[in-house]
């Protein structure tokens, strides 16, 4: 059976598979910072090589900001055809002094749970696990001379800033990018040595606001009580964001179409998921925050959030400044979850704020990307077979489960392609993702090449009728 | 009358004067920031040599922090003995961008009021007004050979950085320093050519937090929701600092102490200072912010403060990270008045933040200085002579006035050498003080040093008896 022989291929040919991971992890693609667009581009053309090499037809695609990277390979006559997502951008890397090695010089090291650890910015999002899946179709295509179905890969650079160019791009090439299914690889397990794949994913609305009070910065002795500090307004106004009893978001409207979680849904999630205090526990905290009567697991599988993503006024360096600062920002971000409306609650955010301004005051505001929630639909027919690919692969049962995160491209390419999206990946909660120190797994890394090649193996049992 | 020869000799010898004070401008001697203690030395060093050259003893003094500058110059035998107080250090100059000019470049442009501005930082705190006083001591040698009283000059470098070593230098050298009053030049007029003395001046406590949460940066959309935000949370505890409705602080104890302000004093300034609008309107404010039921000149001169100087956490920077921080930081100041206890109060905003930690999350403070508020007693015998010798310079009655700012030297010279002060300083509401284009108007410069030439002849006539 020759999925044997593109297993051993895979196992065989790991190291070289670590050292062409290492090669594109170095390449420091930070998407929204303008300065790295070279890099970004670099990664880009790195990954077209990289797929010209395995044997698809690939080129890089330009697009109004970060360009694409489309690849294809045939696969046999009849055999289902799938779109394989990822993204080569990563982000910032600040604070850069909490790193114990340079973020884009990777390394390899002994992790607390005794695995190795592929430590550097993008070992697990997402650049480890796009390359699990090109790994996988290197190996497949060594073993047989071809894949067993036909691929087409899409890898964007913008995931990390907004993502603006994604959906028209689809539009424009429908017809080159649809297949029967997309595998989406941005997602985790359920924990270590669990597989799982993702069917709930949140949405994301991300705010700046710039709060200006004085024409300049002023002297608090002079001026302070009598003229208005910017900062205390923008503390006020981000302090009623959320309800201190309870915890929920206070914008008019916000929870309109989050859906009630099924009671045997949360009764399941109890038995596979980690208490608070589990979760909580090795980010070094015991209390879960936000809304009062979910789950911390809950809260981030299918409650919608508010977070304060960033805020920055006044005097912040070493010592003390006197000063009543002109303006002060803050960066907020919404997750998203059932049919909540993204523009409705930047409309609703922003008239917070502007209720909240007194008539001498001003605020501006920068979008930050919009995508709604989406559900992949559990009777989708490529979903089970997956699922015991997985299982036979990790020795474990794969678990279906929701995740905190955003990826807009399941909603976008069922928006612009109609197709549905299976969200396979092998991130783990311990990875550091937008955190100094990101890693992954050595074992994610080789077992996920490997899960990948058996996962396009069974879903060529699903060939269109 | 020899008062005469020096006004003509301070006329004649402007230029000089002002290419001295340039000097002056153009050393960095930004006290709170450590890289440039070798420019507060700098500074210390060239006010030594200036002082030599006019004709006093001086020397640069040592302090476990930046150097003190102290110079001697006897008068007649019986004439008063008057000690003058200045500070060399500056504020820190960010924004930098928002500058015309560089701010350790002095240039001289003509202002909106059609006077010509010295603008450079610390051209009107406090080198530009110590200036007028080494200006005048000048004047005075050049027209007499000598001063009309002896005078000790003591200039420190940390003013602008909590200034702890001022009390035990001014306690270690209680004989050297000790004089019958202090001449403090470091405050405004009541507006431009209305000459004043300032005879209360806030206290000031100031306070950096940090608050921790998770032990190191998350992504706020695994963990958005259920883990707490510090940024979130520093804002709910400096929200509370105020009642929204009244303004109010809310620390507990926080207003014991506070004086009222008699009705005929609330008159009288309402009569000859400007109205909440006139006050607001030149940095682009209309509404008074703070204490309800008080005007915006009370609120500086009479009414204790509270006001964030400075925020910061997460991502800052251009484009967007879904982040959910670590830490967040703030500084806060308070400005005191009548018996405030800067300790008491100190010790009530730690409570206050504690009281709003949850049990997983932790705060660090720092403390930036502390002194109580300081009123000089309106009957002091130099007092009348002086606004005197201002109105007969300014062709303009000098007003009794208090003012927002924190000069703890007040304080500590009535504690540690038991002597009243004079406040007297030729600044503007719009010198923009601790902001950007800092200037002082060549106007208050040159009758700053005519001022001084007159009041210490006017305190000839209050020899102790």
């Amino acid at each position: 059976m020759t999925v044997q022989a593109a297993l051993t291929q895979a196992d065989t040919g790991l190291d070289a598979s670590l050292s062409r991971l290492f090669d594109l992890l170095r390449i420091p693609s930070i998407s929204t910072q303008p300065e790295h667009a070279p890099d970004c581009r670099k990664a880009a053309e790195w990954l077209v090589d990289t797929l010209k090499e395995i044997g698809f037809e690939a080129s890089v695609r330009e697009t109004p900001g970060h360009p694409m990277v489309v690849g294809h390979a045939k696969g046999p006559e009849g055999a289902p055809h799938v779109l394989f997502y990822g993204h080569y951008d990563v982000q910032p890397v600040d604070p850069l002094d909490l790193w114990h090695s340079a973020p884009f010089e990777p390394v390899m090291v002994k992790g607390p749970t005794g695995d190795m650890e592929i430590t550097a910015r993008g070992a697990a999002d997402d650049k480890g696990q796009v390359m699990t899946f090109l790994e996988a179709c290197r190996a497949l295509k060594a073993a047989d001379g071809t894949l067993p179905l036909s691929v087409t890969v899409l890898i964007e650079g913008e995931e990390e800033s907004g993502g603006v160019n994604l959906l028209p791009f689809l539009e424009a090439n429908r017809d080159e990018l649809k297949a029967d299914v997309a595998l989406i690889c941005d997602t985790g397990m359920l924990a270590r040595g669990m597989p799982a794949i993702t069917t709930m994913l949140r949405g994301m609305v991300g705010e700046e606001v710039t709060i200006t009070c004085a024409n300049r910065d002023l002297h608090s002795g002079m001026y302070g009580n009598a003229a208005r500090n910017p900062i205390q307004l923008l503390c006020d106004i981000l302090s009623d964001l959320r309800d201190g009893a309870t915890g929920r978001v206070t914008l008019p409207g916000f929870y309109e179409g989050v859906p009630v979680i099924p009671e045997e849904t949360r009764a399941l999630w109890r038995k596979i998921g980690p208490t608070d205090q589990e979760g909580l526990a090795p980010v070094g905290l015991s209390l879960p925050a936000g809304e009062i009567g979910y789950t911390a697991l809950e809260q981030t599988w299918c409650r919608p959030s508010c977070e304060i993503n960033g805020i920055s006024g006044g005097y912040e360096e070493k010592g003390f400044k006197t000063v009543l600062p002109s303006k002060a920002m803050a960066k907020v971000s919404f997750r998203l979850v059932g049919d909540q409306d993204p523009e409705k609650i930047r409309a609703a955010f922003r008239a917070h704020v502007q209720a909240r301004l007194p008539a001498d005051c001003s605020a501006e505001f920068v979008p930050h990307g919009g995508s709604r929630a989406s559900i992949v639909s559990a009777n989708m027919p490529f979903l089970p077979p997956a699922l015991t690919a997985l299982e036979a692969e990790w020795q474990h049962p794969a678990a279906v489960i929701g995740c905190g995160g955003s990826i807009p491209v399941v909603t976008e390419v069922q928006q612009a392609l109609g197709m549905d999206s299976l969200l396979i990946g092998f991130g783990l909660e311990d990875d550091r993702v937008h955190s100094p120190n990101e890693k992954y797994d050595l074992t994610c890394f080789h077992k996920g090449i490997r899960s990948w090649i058996r996962v396009l193996y069974a879903l060529t049992g699903n060939a269109p009728q």
